[in-house]
Order: C-alpha cells, then sequence, then structure tokens
C-alpha cells in the first residue's frame, strides 16, 4: 500500500502523461439550473469521459506508469464498477490483460462495460472478504499487477487531472464539489484545486446513507462505511489509509445530501442540461440545492463524474 | 401564405439576426458508435439549443422580423409540441405576449414548457379542424400575429441556421441527415448546405408510420399524412405547399424507418454518447442503421433535432 501524498506535480505529470489517452471533456452551463438556484454552476462532464466515467483518468495514469516488468501478466483489481470498467479499457490501450474480480450480484451493465473493453472477469460472492480472496487467488495465478481503485498514488495523480482542465477553463471558482466514495476523485481534485487557486474551496458531497466520509472527517479518525443502502452506487465504498489522509488535510467541508434531493438533482441535470449521468454525480448538484443560501450568487464548478447507467432500471 | 423560396443569402441573414440569441450548439462524435456503424458520423446537438429543440431558431428569426405594427399584439400559433415551446420564448426575449392553442391531449410536459415560457395557452379539441378555428378565434381576440411551425418564409430561413454551423465546423461532409415531419428543418438545411457545399447529398429520415414526404417526394405530389402513428412525436405533421416545394427541389434522398430501429438509435445515443434526445431525433441515426452499406466509411452529419422528453414515459 502505497502512502505516499501525491504533490500537485505529479498530478501535473500525470495529466501529461494520460493527455492523448483521455478527453478533455467540455465544461457545460446551464442558464435555467442558474436561475432556479440562484447560483453560478459550471459543469465538468466526466460523463463523457471514455468508459463513461472520470475513473478512466486514473487506471490509465497507473497503467502507463507501470514498468516493462510490472505490465508483464496484466493488471488486477476487484470491482463491481466504474473502475473495472476502466481499467479494463486503459489495460487494452496498451495491449496488456485486465483480471476483474466482480460479486455475482454486479450490474448486467457494469458486466457488459467490462466484457466490452475485454475484461477477464472472475465471480465471486459479494463479500468484502470474498472479493479480496478471490483477487489474491487470481494474482497468484496470473501474476497481473494489482491496481486498486483509490488507495493508489498514481490513480489519485490521474482523478485529479480533472480539475487542472476545470480550473483552466474557469479559474476563478468560488467553490468546486465534488461526490466521495473511496476519494480518489476528491483526494486528486482537493490537491490540485489548492494548488492551482489558493482562495477556491473544496467541498465533497455525499449520500447521508453513506456518510462514512462525513462521518471521519468530522471526528477526524478513519470509520469505515457499515450497511450503505444509496442510489449513488458508485458511493458505497469507504475511504482509505490514503486518502483519508489528504482529504482529511485538503478539503474544506463535505456535506451529505438525501436520497430523494439525488433523484431530484439528477432529473434536473437530465431535464435541463439534456445530459446523462449517473446518480453518484448528481450528488454534488444535491448538496447545492440543500444549502441554497450558503451558496447563493457563488461561481461554483461541480465534476460530473459519470454517465453509466441501467436505463431499464431509472429512478423516474 | 408566403410561397417565396428562401435563398441561401436569407438563411446567412437569419443566421446574424438571430446569433445573439441562440446557441451555437457543439458538434459531438462517438468513436463507439463510427465503429459499430463503421461510419464517419457527425452530430450537430440542437437538443442543447434553447428550449431543447432547433425550432427556436426559426421561431426567434420570425419574432425578430416582425415590424413595430406586426408585434404590436403579440404572436400567435397552434401546436401539441415543440414550436409551441419556440415560440413562447421567442416571444418572451422580445417582450410580447404568446398565445398558443393546444390540443386537450398534449402532453403534460409540453404544457408545462410553454406555461415555464410564459406562453398564454388556449386548449381545444384535438382535431386539425377545432385547432385552426380555434386559433382564428384567438387572433380575432387578441388581434397577435400568427407564426406557422414550418410553413413560413422566416421560420425556415431560421432553421436553415443550423446547417451554416454544422458546415463551419465540418466542412467536407459526404452526407447531412435531419428527419422530416413538416419539412422546416429539412428546407433550411437543404438551401444551405447546397450553396455551401454543392457535392453534399442532403437525406431526409422519415418514420415509416408517417411517411408523407416519403411518398410526396416518390410521386411528385403533395400526399397529407393519414393518420400517423410514430414514436417520433415531432414529425407527426405533413409537409406544407412552402416546404414540399424546396423539398422536391433540394432534397436528394428520402428513407424511411422502423419504429424499432428508432427506438434503437435513441438507445444506441443514449447510452454511448451520454446525452438525451427525444425519438424524433433519432430518425436520422436510424437511417444510417438500416442502411449500413449505403453510408459505409462515409462523412456523414446529423442534425440531432431536440431533447425535450418526458422521462417518465421513455420506451426503454
Amino acid at each position: 500500500m502505497d502512502k505516499k501524498i501525491p504533490a500537485y506535480k505529479n498530478i501535473q505529470e500525470a495529466h501529461e502523461r494520460i493527455k492523448g489517452f483521455i478527453h478533455d471533456t467540455p465544461v457545460l452551463k446551464s442558464d435555467s439550473i442558474n436561475s432556479i438556484l440562484k447560483v453560478k454552476l459550471f459543469f465538468k462532464c466526466e460523463n463523457f469521459q471514455k468508459a463513461g466515467v472520470f475513473k478512466y483518468r486514473g487506471a490509465t495514469n497507473a497503467v502507463q506508469m507501470l514498468n516493462e516488468k510490472s505490465m508483464k501478466y496484466g493488471v488486477a483489481t476487484h470491482s463491481s464498477g466504474n473502475h473495472a470498467a476502466a481499467l479494463s479499457l486503459a489495460a487494452k490501450k496498451r495491449d496488456i490483460p485486465a483480471y476483474i474480480v466482480m460479486p455475482q450480484n454486479a450490474s448486467d451493465i457494469k458486466i457488459k462495460a467490462v466484457k466490452t473493453y475485454g475484461g477477464n472477469i472472475t465471480f465471486c460472492k459479494s463479500t468484502l472478504d470474498a472479493r479480496e480472496k478471490m483477487l489474491k487467488k487470481v494474482k497468484d495465478d496470473t501474476g497481473a499487477y494489482f491496481i486498486h481503485p483509490y488507495n493508489n498514488f498514481d490513480v489519485i495523480c490521474g482523478q485529479g487531472t480533472a480539475a487542472i482542465e476545470f480550473l483552466e477553463k474557469v479559474p476563478d471558482l468560488d467553490y468546486i464539489i465534488v461526490p466521495v466514495g473511496g476519494g480518489g476523485l476528491l483526494s486528486g481534485t482537493a490537491i490540485a484545486s489548492k494548488a492551482i487557486n489558493p482562495n477556491i474551496k473544496v467541498y465533497a458531497a455525499e449520500p447521508k446513507k453513506a456518510d462514512d466520509a462525513y462521518r471521519s472527517f468530522k471526528k477526524g479518525v478513519f470509520i469505515p462505511v457499515q450497511r450503505p443502502k444509496t442510489i449513488a452506487d458508485g458511493l458505497l465504498t469507504s475511504l482509505s489509509p490514503l486518502t483519508f489522509e489528504i482529504i482529511r488535510n485538503n478539503v474544506d467541508d463535505i456535506l451529505t445530501v438525501k436520497e430523494q434531493t439525488i433523484i431530484d438533482a439528477m432529473r434536473m441535470i437530465w431535464e435541463r442540461m439534456k445530459i446523462i449521468v449517473e446518480p453518484s454525480s448528481a450528488v454534488a448538484l444535491a448538496s447545492v440545492i440543500e444549502n441554497k443560501y450558503l451558496f447563493r450568487s457563488k461561481k461554483i464548478g461541480i465534476i460530473l463524474s459519470g454517465g453509466n447507467i441501467d436505463l431499464n432500471k431509472l429512478p423516474f
């Protein structure tokens, strides 16, 4: 486990490294949402990123950082979601295999995405213990290099590159708000944003029903999540030692939001902006909806984290 | 009824006139759709246009063209759909009232949109006869100026401005394909595209279940649609004398598509591009799906006409 803390320079280097592989995703505005909420919002659209999610940045950086020896037998991870697809695609671009341990109950659409990008899936029971055991077996069998979805220096550096592009386009944001699950995006965003603009406030938004980051941040001790249950299925995971350390030192505040507000925010983005975001992406806007007075008239950057959703299972 | 045929110069003038009011919408590509269909597609995203539809261009041009006397009592139209919302917003921007005659069975979301933009709604029975009678009454009562959704010189000029922006960004298209309902977008697109690039082929795409444009085009006589029934609810209308005359002289071919292909194309755009388009917008891509060999390896421009859809009534 790599506990070294990334510096802004490392994120800049990551950006140079992955530029040719990723989309510099657009920043969109919505006059109608601004007028409803009385704020000035800017949305960095990582739902348009390759593999449909910001995680392609971190996965690409981690895969590109591997030396010939480490990459020889491919890469491995356990994930029920977006990291699995992102890592599969990142590995494919370097012509190495990706071994993905997925729980049996992973959604069809996530399984399909991993297969589309050429990932080799091994299924296991859905407990963390079963996933870790199966990952160990896969690593032993294949010799593949493990790339953790967020407790990884290179992954965090890759996730931070979205903030570099964002602040290049809109330098004078008052706030930048991102959803927090494992904390990879939040960690990279906080380090990069504070280095570029020391006056910016970095906020995280988290579902009340999976609020380990909020509780850990407020108590100053790492408290893993217990039985999270939220529609924001990308945010079910707990922080890791590395992301917790970065977040407690670089994030200004964490706001928690209700499930219904997440759905309302998602619907607002779909209807007003005509773009598809997954529920996890809507959590940051939900925090603005629930804290209108705090944010009144401010210039706020939101990273829309991803757009992978099963159209057969919409919450509306 | 204005039967004068717009020239390219009129569309250029319309573009200068409305530039400050409209969005220059982005042109998007999708590597994954290109690789599935083996074509090079470019999508002009009028689903991101104000009021969520290209019709805001034509409505704005028509409203801006009114002189002080004509605009004195506002504007009126009958429409169950996007033209009603677009005209309401265009009128609001010029601080004049819009009187909208809508059938009682118009969808809630369309009624809501008209109200949001400040349109004054009068409901009537859903027959064409009832709509025209009610429109006459509203005009008599208010003195408002009637702006037809497509059988109108200024509206057609406005719709043609999307093609100017499109071909500025991608000049060397082999084909440009747009959906055809009343034919306003198709007429404006055909005139502008052929003037800018005489080698371009202008195609229309139409649902088989509302194929009056196809039949009129092939027979060389205007045949109004009989009992159209398609998921592409923006394409239920028939051509008008003006649009038929333009289309027969400027369009290269019309392709008809099945309902299921429209749904498949719409789903492909939602899933692969992460953007929301209404079924009418997906008809052009459906024509590519049904004619892969015709279009193989070609550079094709598609105008995604709009993004107004009731999220509670999705076809998947």
